[in-house]
């Protein structure tokens, strides 16, 4: 093969078979995945979760990662958040004529590694590239589902006044990240993207804990946007600390540099629990054991005082309106 | 909301919300997709069909379809292949900055059409919007579930010697269409794309005609492509009749002009159905009952001659061995 990405890798015809069999095969191949049909035939019953999610991450490699660990990790999550076990996916590339091969390769290999370590089959793909300048580089669609595991499944709508709310560890890693290698800045070697597959944890957490009442990865939009959501579904106020909100000092260094909110970077490995109060212990330790929860804490408590929205108890112990973000602070962080 | 596609849209924050609920809301709606959870929660049993495609397809617009009604036939074409009633599809979207509102609108609701047509719900979705340059106006990704309704379901390795070749109507007009509204030439007014959902058809043919060994629909590639596909992995010959193979003149003459071969020119809404001799005639008449197979007709047979390739015999009696498409013959068709 070329030692780029050629249109006829796209094609649909020979050379895109040698693409498929000597490159995603080699990386993903599985009984299913390796028969080439159009659809893959899987055996699945009873309550199903299923999420999609295109990713136009740049810059594509990262530290921490690259836009193929993360097409796994982000979609992996979206489904585990449901309260299911991650079991098969499907994989959409959109590549630019030209980009290096060592590039997809090097893209394709974290993908597999990704998926083996979630325990996710990939059963179905798409390829296409484009012509140069139709695209930037190279976008992946993942599209996961996964059987579920508890009844009711963990839902945005379900928060209880009185509820705990804990996160999974600390905040805004992948979004400085993303953007401190953008703008070609050195950080501290210790910055960098929490892109993990935290199915694992999810699927413990549920079955020791079915009590849960919502499980949310707050990505786009950070922490403050995820809440926000939640809060308006539920119709109930979330009431966070400042104080205990989990931030390394070195994002919150360079949030100053750059002037960003923690509270609205994205992350890719966390998780927002939110539970009843008496159960938040117990899910404190499921997740601290754990290294993907390791910094877990409490950050807040649901109340009936403003439904829908997110108030900030500050440092100082005033209260300030979290409101969920407006615009794109961040465009393709992910 | 603006007259234009803005960053703040794929945000994940307000404006975000915006868009989802005043325009897909309103035009895919439904009970799962309005709870608008990470991922969607579906009740489905057994053997399930799951496939997915991007769509790149340029021009965006096109005599017979856009890329949004494209999107949601090719994925639902792809499930009921296997002999599957499609049932749920994800959507997401990569937009660039500044595409025209009107233009998203009317690829919106063309998908809801297309969806409804179908009898399929589009459960989850993701919307990504990117800096101006870094896609070429909208690639859309859809991914399709569905219960497979035969055992075995029918498989591109499942064709056997002495089997009948039947295609469910003329080839060549979704490449020529495209390929012609691209460069701007002006065809007479009956050229267009065939693009269609052939999911109620195909699942007629294997409730009456469980027997079906081979379904596909030949997409890229086209249908020399797609034949050669299903030899080799069935390791059997297909031998085909030049005279029998339907081709609209219109799309004859335009493929003279453009130095096409219409047996590698993609089609939307087509499928090849390959199954026992004894049954060919029962599947035509199938699919002549369907407005989307009036055009059906046998254009060959599965033979031992030469496994692994496609023969044609041509007019004048010769044979001719067809190749699988090498590279690109028309990048984003699709």
């Amino acid at each position: 093969m070329s030692d780029k990405v050629l249109l006829d890798y796209g094609s649909g015809g020979r050379a895109s078979q040698r693409l498929i069999s000597q490159l995603f095969l080699g990386h993903f191949g599985n009984d299913e995945l390796n028969r080439l049909n159009d659809a893959a035939e899987l055996s699945m019953s009873g309550r199903l979760a299923m999420s999609t999610d295109s990713f136009t991450v740049d810059p594509i490699f990262f530290p921490g990662g690259n836009i193929g660990s993360l097409a796994v990790h982000g979609t992996v999550n979206d489904v585990a958040m449901m309260g299911a076990i991650p079991r098969y996916m499907t994989c959409g590339y959109i590549i630019e004529e030209g980009l290096p091969m060592d590039d997809l390769e090097k893209i394709v290999e974290a993908m597999g590694e990704a998926v083996r370590h979630a325990g996710v089959s990939i059963v179905s793909g798409d390829t296409k590239v484009v012509p140069k300048g139709a695209v930037d580089k190279i976008f992946i669609n993942t599209t996961g589902v996964g059987d579920i595991i508890v009844d009711p499944a963990p839902s945005g709508d379900a928060a209880r006044s009185g509820d705990a709310v804990l996160i999974s560890g600390t905040i805004g890693d992948h979004g400085l990240t993303i953007l401190g290698t953008r703008e070609g800045l050195e950080f501290e070697a210790d910055v960098q993207s929490d892109s993990a597959a935290l199915n694992h944890l999810l699927v413990k957490m549920v079955q020791e804990l079915p009590e849960v009442h919502v499980m949310r990865d707050p990505t786009r939009g950070g922490l403050a946007t995820t809440l926000n959501e939640i809060t308006i579904s539920s119709n109930v106020c979330c009431e966070l600390q400042e104080n205990d909100i989990p931030v390394r000092p070195e994002v919150k260094g360079g949030c100053s540099i750059l002037g960003l909110d923690p509270l609205y970077l994205a992350n890719e490995g966390k998780f927002i629990c939110i539970l009843p109060e008496e159960h938040a212990e117990k899910a404190l330790e499921i997740m601290r054991a754990d290294p993907l929860g390791q910094d877990a804490c409490r950050i807040g408590t649901m109340t009936d005082a403003n439904p829908g929205k997110v108030v900030l108890v500050t440092q100082l112990g005033g209260k300030r309106l979290l409101g969920m973000l407006e615009g794109e602070q961040l465009p393709r962080i992910c």
